[in-house]
């Protein structure tokens, strides 16, 4: 037998209606956002990515030679694939641009609990503009896609990483002993942060002062114990303008430090805590990448949410409600009355409802048991007698309860129950 | 400057606005059919599709190794993929399965006009009967799809491959001379029919009677034509059912004959005659394909359509109309009105609407400038007289003209004004 590559999934009818549920909620937001919707290819030259992320992410992309003997790689990601289309395509266009994104990418990994070779992101990128408001708004459409998509439980945490750049870049003049202070904050390495301090290369003030402020985590008013800086003047105007979108339960959190090279403002990140150790389902911030790829330097804002995760956390709070999905099983109930079935079904459905009919040719029960298994809200029964009377019976199959009805009205009936 | 890989494509939120208004027409008659959706890996163990496809579609497969050397390729269909997902979780399920798809698919080709390296499908399978009323099902939901992707011009061409298949294996005794003789009518390679005949290996009789079947296209009326045999009956009832979902026009075409291997019975193409030499938009047919991955032998009909296809059709007709991407865009006269904005802005997306605010500090006229080149409804004013009202000066984009609001009631205004 045949099976599905290892780490990757299939999704039935079932978990895809809910998985679709969550996913449009967040379009939705999206939308009233005022972010349209982009679409780049699923590969792209490898080097996209090792622009961004380094060689190192060669080892957890799925790689291959095309044709012509280039390398392509499977996304590991979408930001560099929309800034990449921002360069060659859009830096003309007005900005800001506020561009959003739904789709599956690839990481060659172990397959281990919410971590899949194949996974879905959707993900946001403001491009143009490094206002403190920007980043609110950016943070603002985040939380609003969370809590659209069902979630309650969830902690949002903003940082600034510049504070620690513009610490080390000030304190340290050596340029390589101060990149590598930055790789160890990056890596979130204390231990060989402290051994510089140790062999006496960073001074004990600088190693205290950054280790106090990557713990700086907790409410807003920790900011007012920072130095005052540009950096902690735009975080503290981001902290004000989310109030006035009316998030205020947002954390301060000095300690996000990944990807200094890459960020360059405001970073943040959310957690569901119900999923332990693999409870991040969010991550972004301000940054400039059109410059590696050949652009201009434009500022941009974005994140990327994991869908896989965000439905893990919903449904760990809860179970997904979507609606039945089928509103009518049409059944006759001998051979004769199969052609007035199907004008029956077509009708159903002409009206906008979700009907389906029998194409077995089963006998009653048989058709019965089918139509309770595929969770059809009435079935719909044509006899001899009901064809007589141009009517069917209507059988609700949650209450057993059943009715004549005329044909004519068979629709608005339906329409008109909500199961 | 890092391109996109050759034979692919970015879309921008304009274009993605037509595509999934096109994509959700279709998506609603799958579930009005009573279809649930399905997911499927992108790429698969290569094994699967050349199982299906034979061993030639390597070439035309992105293939590559896995770490564990598995040899995995990027699908280039659909339909393998749900069989096999079919095969190992889904054969106790209630018969029959209706399953819908969409999804992108990959090939290794030249790419040119409609044809895409990476293109998009849209496809359905009916898993678990064989009935006549089966394939009219099938038949019905593609045409559905098709019309209510909007598409106006389009040919439903219907056939059925027994009868080539039956009457040859009835006449010719030699099982390897038939499948021969098989195979080039599935290439549609008349000519070397013709040798065959030339040859004295096909008899002149059945050389004439294969070339007249082949080319038997019209109206229903045309099946009268032929010889009473199973297939040709259950292709009568096919039409009959077809009739009574409203469905009078598909045409007759015995000359559809490819993949003589793979489909079993019932054989339908639809084309949209403006796209010219690429005009077919769909194919499908009914089929057995499970005892090939391994899995008990099941009938299945199912089609794919071209999406990209039929929203290049569609376009040809007319242009897709979708609705203008932001309702309101909120710009503060000066610097003091700026958080009062932010409110106003927050308040309109939490009304529904799609609205968005000045991100950028910018003058008045750069506003309204940018306000009307992303196409917003109404801009949405406040300076100092407005926000002592507690208002707002609402200006309708397209007239120009302004009215003084409640700003309580901006919401319910833009909400009632079509544009």
């Amino acid at each position: 037998m045949i099976q599905r590559p290892r780490g990757t999934r299939d999704f039935g009818p079932a978990e895809m209606a809910k998985r679709r549920k969550v996913e449009q909620a967040m379009r939705d937001v999206c939308h009233r956002f005022g972010f349209g919707e982009v679409v780049t290819p699923t590969f792209e030259h490898s080097e996209l990515f090792t622009l961004r992320s380094g060689q190192g992410i060669i080892d957890e992309m799925y790689v291959f030679k095309d044709k012509g003997d280039r390398e392509m790689a499977l996304r590991p990601e979408i930001t560099a694939s929309v800034i990449r289309f921002y360069v060659t395509d859009m830096s003309t266009s007005p900005k800001p641009l506020k561009l959003y994104y739904v789709g599956n990418c690839f990481r060659y990994e172990n397959p281990q609990s919410g971590r899949y070779r194949e996974f879905f992101q959707l993900g946001a990128e403001l491009i143009g503009t490094k206002t403190p408001e920007t980043d609110a708004e950016v943070i603002a459409l985040a939380v609003n896609c969370i809590r659209d998509a069902g979630l309650e439980n969830f902690v949002v945490r903003v940082g600034h990483i510049g504070i620690l750049k513009s610490l080390v870049r000030e304190q340290i003049k050596d340029e390589q002993t101060a990149a590598e202070v930055l790789r160890k904050i990056d890596k979130e390495d204390w231990d060989a942060l402290g051994d510089m301090f140790d062999a006496k290369v960073l001074p004990r003030q600088l190693f205290d002062k950054i280790t106090s402020i990557a713990d700086i985590k907790g409410g807003v008013e920790e900011l007012n114990n920072l130095e005052d800086s540009e950096s902690t003047r735009h975080l503290k105007e981001i902290f004000e303008v989310l109030k006035l979108y009316g998030i205020d339960d947002a954390q301060v959190d000095l300690g996000i430090v990944r990807g200094l090279d890459y960020y360059s403002g405001m970073v943040f990140e959310i957690d569901a805590p119900r999923l332990g150790a693999e409870k991040q389902v969010l991550g972004g911030g301000s940054y400039t990448l059109s410059e590696l790829f050949g652009g201009e330097p434009v500022f941009s804002t974005g994140f990327a949410i994991g869908i896989d995760r965000v439905v893990l956390a919903s449904e760990a709070e809860r179970e997904i409600q979507v609606e039945p999905p089928l509103d009518a099983y049409v059944i006759p109930a001998k051979d004769d009355m199969r052609k007035y079935a199907f004008g029956i079904v077509a009708r159903l459905r002409s009206q906008g409802l979700n009907a389906d009919v029998d194409l077995m040719r089963r006998t009653m029960s048989k058709n019965l048991k089918y139509a309770s298994s595929v969770g059809a809200r009435f079935a719909v029964i044509v006899g001899k007698d009901e064809m007589a009377k141009r009517s069917v019976t209507l059988r609700d199959m949650k209450t057993g309860k059943q009715e004549l009805v005329l044909a004519d009205e068979v629709g608005s009936a339906i329409a008109g129950s909500h199961g």
